[in-house]
């Protein structure tokens, strides 16, 4: 487990300065069966991603030797501060769903080698369990934690080579956004709420961009706000890769 | 949090004796915006349950001065050892999900003076986040939890009056079977597969029935076994209405 | 067609005594192209059960040498006092009915031999034309009778050894409950709204249990209660067992 | 109950000539509960049809002083010769049973007064319980009757005033077909399945085109084969309405 | 693209004769990537007509050396005059929709040679971009049009033989109806709005019915009725025909 | 109708230079009945927009004296090379729908003041009719020219005030990509395939980014190439906001 460790000095509603994160936190493991699991809690958002390891891919990727990585998020009723109707009970998936889920294994596939992965398939499960803001660029950062501990037991269990490099970089997200006039850095649900801008970008370890969203929600912004927008998450994404290796290079 | 404290020396896969739980977590307010909240675990099996109070009745209620407690249980794809679709993809709800929510429902109604509630509704939400077996029993135990701090969450904030006896008792549940011939106390997921007989249990804190369901998932079962498995259950309940009674004790 | 025969002389709502079975009429073949087919009468209630005898299985059990039996259950929307939607034109199939279609389809197979019936399917499909309490207990005793007549039909026309013990033996259900303070066996419907426990058993022909589900509607119930319902279940399912033998007896 | 009276003496698979009914039995008041129902059997297909009166009506037509007749046909699994899957089961409903729903309703309403019927709803539902075609022409004829009966309770039990004149004629359908070059009545399964062009008619009691749909599933018909059909369905017609007026004259 | 040419002189809404088509458009190749396409526009009526040739045909017909041709009908949802929810978002198909497309396959099977067109499939779609009376009929109209290209299509690009007879005949469909008591063909939306009768009548270019489906919206019709139905449709669909061929002999 | 007019002179698939947008075309009121409607092309991509004005908004909302603008996206079958099946069969939207018809809806709510349009909605649909690359980018541009139709319809024909500034700025939008280490403005679905980074971006007619959605679909992409790509949309979309001002200043 590790966390970020910045002592809030600054004005936000919680104290935090505008480059500061949150509280990270990161329990490899916690799941017993998974191939590799990580809950990952950006303050008081808890995201608990899943990694299933599986011989195999999908019917269109048969006979390529190249494999697949997929992901679903999903929140629970009551991980919310009033609770919202299941999916399932539904009958269909939001397209706040869709949309997040999609965005995830995107970022993902970004990062692996599918060649490298071989006929294999690694289905990562994003579902939050408590939501203060920033789920998905909490699940996009845990998932890659768990993503990493399932490429570690195909090699050890599986076919798959022990040599192969599957993983070609680390990737993490964090979202921004201009709240009254100023750019902050990931965004609690308070603060998301009153942004005039929102930004979620997707940033690999040697910083790189593998998505840019950013969304309008009040005025239209310009070209210095959206790159005081992309300083402040290109650092924060620093953040979290340090901690996502400091995660992976505890002995388990 | 509160614990059963048995050592193990049986000769069950797990070195539990006969009429042993395995061990009992209950986190109280696990969640921080849920009215109550809990995560239980039986041992590996792992069930996070929300209780959601809100003003107001279904339709079918409104004008009978009366409450409604309803409970929604599911299962997070990768709680079990290979990962299962999820329902909302799907896109429908599969029979035993089905199933078990109604019978956590209708457990709980058998504590709760639905008149005592007024109109107000308390939705329980049960999200299995890890199953080796147990996995509605530990549900309905963990309700229960979630119930008793959602009503005096109400007394608090609503207009519910606090003197009202909403509860009437107390209610957990546990799972017992017969297993290579010998009745077995609270299975896990390798003694169930196993179990010739398999019975759910739900008793009240005062040690009164409220569901008894036994299935011959072998060979079918007569009335000497099925008395050896209900004294099982209602020691077994007894020990967890102890739990829960020292849990919800507790200063929060 | 067989059925009970007792005169009512009791005191309950339509004269039964505690003890009786209402009459119960069972159609065999009543459909003239199903394999086996029964209508079942419990009083008013009245159930259509088909039994599809069909070569093969589903693909879990493929190679497997071993067969499969399954059920599904289904009201009319006008088998009730007042009109429900169908389940098709929703959308979806709620709780109550899934809940019951496994009931039916383990109760069957638990009287079944299934690697006897060798690579083979029996779907049994249980209708409820019209409704008055005990649809579910009806529809596992006349699922029985389709069940025998598609058996004997798949020793007739296909290659299922007419030799081969694919019946291990009968299997039949009864309801039972607390009704004003008193045990009463197989309740009609205006019994049952009034019930304070409510009780389906599964009884195999040698008087074994397949299933015991009791639910306390009212207040919870004790082992003495518990075991005064059991008795009358027994002997209502003998009563059925013979009413079963007495038709499955008849010359077709 | 009521039937069709001719010996078969002709030459088609059953014997009967080429303008002969096939058996029908209209069974009025086969459920206790519905306040209209009949089951009609044309030979062996058999239909069960319900009629549900209620008060009010749909929201589209509160207010407007008139009300609303509604069908709804279903098959069930078995009623086929070899088993089809439920369309609950599914979870949609396909286009054939959309088809004829819609056609027993606009054939019902064809001879309803809605005005006279004020704001009451009457929902037909027609479930086959044995299709040897025609399915859809015995649900119209037997929903007529199933209607008649419920107007008649709506009369006895509502403030539907008795001297209202709801009904403004009688109504039936019959199936007509080209098969192997002759024009024959109501063609059961394996002549429909042989039928170079298939035409079912909906005629009113004095005479008078309802529906008339015909297809060609072989070779493209001309006027003077549309002429045989619709003479021969027009005698067919005649002869239902005489089966329905003898049935509905009875005493109850 | 070709259209009908007569000049309105008649007293209906838009001035025509009662046996007068409105004026009707065929753009032929409307899409670039389509085997086959036509925008058939029948006065302010436009439907987008789609044949997809593709080798294969579905599993049921297999290896039986035949082909498929099928059809959906689908219509934007500001088609009509006020907007109408999309079927994708209520999440099914409704009746009329059902309906329509079922007989666009029927009408087009009916003047194809399937085993001539070998083991492929042709999928029509024909998307109502704008609805005013009519559009299952211009659907079948185009629809030919577009069916006829994809089948030129096949013969140069696939091994469907260039000699091979696949289509026995040309297709066209026409509405007819009793307006104020007055036959009147190719009715526009205020015209069937006010129709007595309805018929859809399809028509092969020799001049015999494939379909012909009436119903009496207002009062039944007789048979001298449908008799002039039936001639304004006929001569409304060799009009159709004339059409048909002469923007199918155009030069592509 | 109005369109770009640069040749194409550069060295591209189609001959076009990398800040040079295909050939534009806007044909506004395609359709007859809509409020507002725009058949816009980009090269051969071709999106029908409609909107819908109504009175009244969502019951959210109600009360707010506030409006609503919404749209929903799809795609006909044979819009692509390869048929696609309909999301209306398949019973449910997918992803990359409700994804698109969210940026839709949040794009053209950027330019709207909804307190000055009063509680009135306008329902936007965008109806993919060809698509060659650019479908979400055209979609949004032409149903600003459709929205702006259906205010102005609705200051002619409802109580909106003629006066009212309900429009705060026009919006279109635009797609650019890396595609051979090349930036490129207007990618056709050949580029799109091939881009390594693909971007859509929103612009007001002032020139404020409104949604900023970069993806790496090869190699993630830096400051600098980020930077390229916005600048050849700010371009574009200059052009496209001249090509709306002009088809909006034409007479109707």
């Amino acid at each position: 487990m590790s966390s970020s460790t910045q002592t809030p000095t600054g004005d936000r509603i919680d104290g935090r300065t505008p480059d500061q994160l949150r509280e990270v936190r990161i329990t490899r493991g916690w799941l017993d069966q998974a191939e590799g699991s990580a809950l990952i809690e950006f303050g008081r958002t808890r995201v608990l991603c899943a990694a299933s390891f599986t011989a195999g891919v999908p019917r269109w990727k048969q006979g390529s030797g190249s494999g697949w990585v997929t992901a679903e998020y999903a929140m629970l009723p009551r991980a919310t501060n009033t609770r919202s109707p299941r999916e399932s009970v539904k009958g269909k998936i939001g397209g706040r769903t869709h949309e997040i889920s999609r965005l995830i294994g995107r970022s993902l596939r970004a990062v692996i080698d599918l060649d490298a992965l071989g006929e294999n398939t690694i289905q990562l499960d994003c579902d939050v369990l408590q939501a203060d803001g920033g789920t998905r660029t909490a699940a996009i950062t845990g998932a890659y934690v768990a993503l990493a501990d399932a490429i570690s037991w195909g090699k050890q269990h599986t076919s798959l080579p022990a040599a192969s490099q599957v993983l070609t970089d680390s990737v993490s997200a964090i979202s921004v956004g201009i709240v009254g006039g100023r750019p902050l850095l990931d965004l609690e649900y308070r603060e998301d709420v009153e942004a005039e801008t929102d930004m979620n970008v997707v940033v690999t370890g040697s910083g790189s961009f593998v998505e840019v969203q950013g969304t309008a929600e009040g005025a239209p912004f310009d070209r210095t706000e959206l790159g005081a927008l992309l300083d402040l998450a290109t650092g924060g994404c620093a953040d979290l890769a340090k901690i996502q290796r400091d995660v992976l290079a505890e002995q388990r």
